[in-house]
């Protein structure tokens, strides 16, 4: 069902160099150092317990493509915001799902299932309308089997490092417990304070408050707010933390002197009931967030947390979705974004600190020549994060590799992230990465601009060495 | 002259699998449901006089690409408005445009051009200085036959639906012949009201009136406005019409409450007289071309006419030719757009219809990856129109093809559009679309994304499949 | 070292007709239209004294890759300004660019290295930690022969036509002793006048009185600084210039009537000291920028001169390089422009002149296929620039000739040029060119989309035919 040279270049020449580069790199450990999946998975080391929640009704881009083409949400196992009938149960869900199956052709959600359900759970079954019971039957066995528990499978994967994300006021029960444990798996918590430092959230201040209750610190005041931060950071940092991740809209940031800062933070803690205007408000509240990336930029300075910023989407463009399912349900947005502005107060006050290094991705495939390789082959801080979102497929880390490498070089990107929701995928994708990236090694080799001991140690660089040096993972 | 396996991809085996796919779509049928041709031609069935006129003096690629050269526009047969001289001789414009020919190497026009001459006229002289005069004999002879006649034409291209694009005040004289006619082609109008929508042009106001004539509805009224523009699309449905175009400058879209826009209405139907600053003019006409945009979509849910929105073109940028030839003389430049934030209103209120369908498209390619393929990948009402214009071409194709699929799929796009001026390029325009396609398909087969059945499906519903679905065209 | 078919495509039909094409043009002359030359080097035919500072010290694009992997300026050569140490030895320099030779992977900075050390230099040792001293040693040797003196390497690498870029105020001197000195090659000055069209840079005033000194002119009227800057295009235009050079932040232009010109430049000749607000000081400072393009634009279509234009560079964009380092030293970075409503003024005047060519770069690539080539694929006078800069590479050359042909023709652009800061790289700079432009038309020759002998004839234009017609230097 898979083919062994699947994504590989198809030119006979190129594709013989590529296998031999792939082969190198397919058994290497795995770093993950940026995703989205339940640190309770591994601290309970609790089975999943189905693999049409698991691989649909909680993927957005499954969930995106399906609804693009009229399935409605709930049809997939997503309940309205409040409603509290049971989801629609898996086999119904992955009847859907396979009925439109088709609908994944040539795109990465099909090489990520594929993968899954083939090489992870050992199906040799190919999906389809057809097969649909007889996949999802096979699939939630293999489930229950506790060789596919998450530590089972951590181990068996070869992973050697993986971050979660979580907000800044998460407790981070989990992970305390997975401190205590005597596990050896590294599963890691990523500092992500965007609910503490955006004004226009309706539960700013509430959040405010809560973050003065797990730190101790009066988040009244623009220095007990910075301490409250810098106390979690160090909790983080307490349980395997290296770094930090921020999802502004735009990458606009602002470098104001403390006093400044501190009086805009005086109003935006305020709320409201102050006389202005809401045009000021929301001015304010913009400036305040470019303010806050600086600051945390300057934190990341001082304890050597690697930050984070991936900016430029618009979240819940679609408000009949959101309203009725909420967040994450699929309808984010990309927008042009500017980084060589907006990043300019940032880089004029942080750019050669010795200890900072600032991770940047993005939406906006135009900023990759034009933005993104110039100023991370310059500014020592930068580094530019893999192939991002919908760019995260074959095409798109061709695209990356093409138009990035030339100016900023292998050695300021970082290899590759999964940014993976569910466990079960997470070989897969760093799979397809590996492949694209042996291809496109493979054509330099070809052109005779890279020899083949370089394109080896390279390759091997990009599947984990680089990930390893630019989130601090020592090996 | 023509070879075989031209625009197939060079790699031999890939080649072979592409040559294969090619041939199971080279002679499906022809759906061509955006286009300009004139309905006349059908309805009087008469022949094309002059191949010179035909393809050179009313293409708008060639005329730019000889202007940019330095050949006046007269000398490709335009002629100044308001000069009565005849045009310059049919022979003397191929001539010069011979004398060119090698301006157009790498061009889809010479890919048109060369199909054309060789497959539809049947000339085996390749074009250049020396054999201007055998070709345009030659040309001009074939044309002169029966067999070359519009609608015979029509049935040895396989045609099988064609529209043509009208304006909104067009009395569709010619197509109410074709409906009474009993020849079985389809010829069918679309709905293009940009005349009738927007404040800024000079004959607005004039244009309302001749609505009001037209349709008996009191245009001076918001009512009576939108009455007039429904019972136009009626008259466009019943000549077979399945879509409506609108070529705005750019996506803007605005949401209006009914007693706003009535308002707003009554400022820009009014002109000029009532004290608003040229400011307010101008942002009161802005305004109404974005809410005339969300009140057609409206429309389009109600009676199903499928809405095409292709913005982003700055027209007649170039004023001495535009003073001097007036418009669709070449001098049509595109810029920047944004979709994601322009089109928010529109589908904050449409995007769930269940019988809108709203195709669109582009010239600002760094949109495709961005935010076309993000909204068409989410919004059930959204389609991608086909790559357009200046990106109707090989690589413009390709570039489509990688930019788009990952993350729309395949069927949140239309298949093909070929946009023609002429009929006698039409097969010439859908053969290059074809081979693209199948070249594409072949690499994803030969990189194990896609296998081969499914690749001859894709390939089936690219050429024809998805067009006839997506406007509705009933096979 | 260096493979005889590196850069070619992979594919071995390809390659094939790659091979033959680039063949025909390897041996032609060399027209260098654009670059950055000492033109002293060529007046006192003064040896090359060390290959570290040549190579490295003065090459942004090393100093850049090697600077955002922490290695201080300093160490590569640089001083900081007012320091008056001696800089870092060149053998301690090329220590350590050999130690992080390995960060160039797959950048054009290695192709350039290694065909000078290689080719040019005639060094078979590969560069490495490892082998520094005996390159470094081998190339100082070769460097102290007097057949790599300046005028002898312009001979040998088939020199035709060479063009410094010189400022306004530039008296010219070692022109002047190249046009009095019997040796027939051809190195001639390029009018760049930013110093003095600039209200915002600090010496504005200082520099326009500077300029009425060289030329005899009142640069306290407007009638007389335009009559200074026609003087002192005549003085660049009678040592042999052909060209003026551009490089503005935006390609904003503005067409205002005399009368409004002088006024405005009455405000910005004066300074500070008359009333504006900062915001009115720097909109007239931006308008003035405009109108002086424009301005410029209507001189080149009386005298002459090429008017090139490069815009969307933030010059140092890191302030503390620039505050220690000065100008140049790798921190300019691209941002977004708009050229079709920016230069929509300047063509709306100028666009038909008969005399004028304005030739366009960009690095903003979104650009391409959007503005420029629709630009020049429409006005008579805009022709296009070469892949430019961060663009002047194997994979950003591709990028252009696809994305701009197939709108623009090979016609609309003007071949090739280096930008080069060192004579020694030269070659390896217009060897990447036609390798990559060989690469491209074998493939449309592969596709059939061009027959061998026009791609031989193509080659040879894009090699030097384009260069020479549209800088308009006679063969």
């Amino acid at each position: 069902m898979l083919h062994p040279d699947r994504l590989l270049p198809a030119d006979p020449g190129v594709r013989r160099l590529a296998r031999a580069l792939y082969e190198r790199t397919r058994d290497l450990p795995i770093v993950s150092p940026h995703g989205h999946l339940d640190p309770a998975a591994f601290a309970d080391d609790a089975p999943v317990d189905d693999i049409a929640h698991e691989l649909v009704s909680r993927d957005h881009y499954v969930l995106r493509m399906l609804h693009s083409q009229g399935v409605p949400l709930e049809a997939l196992g997503r309940r309205p915001l409040g409603d509290d009938a049971p989801p629609t149960p898996g086999r119904e869900v992955w009847h859907t799902f396979a009925e439109h199956w088709h609908r994944f052709r040539a795109t990465p959600t099909r090489q990520w299932i594929e993968h899954t359900l083939g090489e992870v759970l050992g199906i040799d079954v190919p999906l389809g309308p057809d097969t649909a019971d007889d996949v999802y039957d096979a699939a939630n066995e293999r489930l229950a089997d506790p060789a596919y528990r998450p530590r089972a499978l951590y181990e068996r994967f070869g992973l050697e490092f993986l971050a979660t994300t979580d907000a800044a006021l998460d407790p981070l029960e989990a992970h305390a417990r997975l401190r205590d444990d005597r596990w050896p798996g590294r599963v890691v918590p990523t500092f992500r304070p965007d609910d503490v430092v955006d004004p226009d959230r309706p539960d700013f201040a509430a959040n405010l408050d809560r973050l003065a209750d797990l730190t101790g610190e009066d988040t009244g005041s623009w220095d007990g707010y910075l301490a409250a931060l810098r106390a979690r950071r160090a909790a983080f940092a307490d349980l395997g933390a290296t770094a930090t991740d921020h999802g502004p809209a735009t990458p606009t940031t602002v470098d104001a002197p403390p006093a400044e800062a501190a009086a805009l933070f005086a109003r935006v803690r305020g709320g409201g009931s102050d006389g202005r205007t809401d045009g000021e408000r929301r001015a304010d509240a913009a400036c305040f967030r470019g303010v806050m990336l600086t600051e945390l930029a300057a934190m990341s300075a001082e304890d050597g947390l690697v930050m984070q910023i991936h900016p430029g989407s618009w979240r819940n463009h679609d408000p009949a979705v959101h309203r009725r399912f909420g967040p994450d349900a699929g309808a984010d947005i990309p927008r042009r974004v500017d980084f060589v502005g907006g990043l300019a107060p940032l880089l004029g006050r942080l750019g050669h600190e010795p200890r900072l290094t600032v991770v940047l991705y993005t939406l906006d495939e135009s900023t990759y020549s034009r933005e993104l390789a110039p100023l991370a082959g310059h500014y020592p801080v930068l580094r530019l994060g893999p192939a991002w979102w919908f760019h995260d497929s074959p095409e798109g880390m061709r695209r990356f590799r093409r138009l990035v490498t030339e100016t900023a070089g292998f050695h300021n990107t970082v290899g590759f992230n999964d940014d993976a929701r569910s466990l079960l995928t997470i070989p897969a994708r760093h799979d397809v990465a590996r492949r694209i990236d042996a291809g496109f090694l493979a054509e330099l080799v070809a052109e005779h601009r890279l020899d083949e001991a370089e394109a080896a140690e390279t390759a091997a660089d990009l599947a984990v060495g680089l990930a390893r040096r630019a989130f601090r993972v020592d090996p």
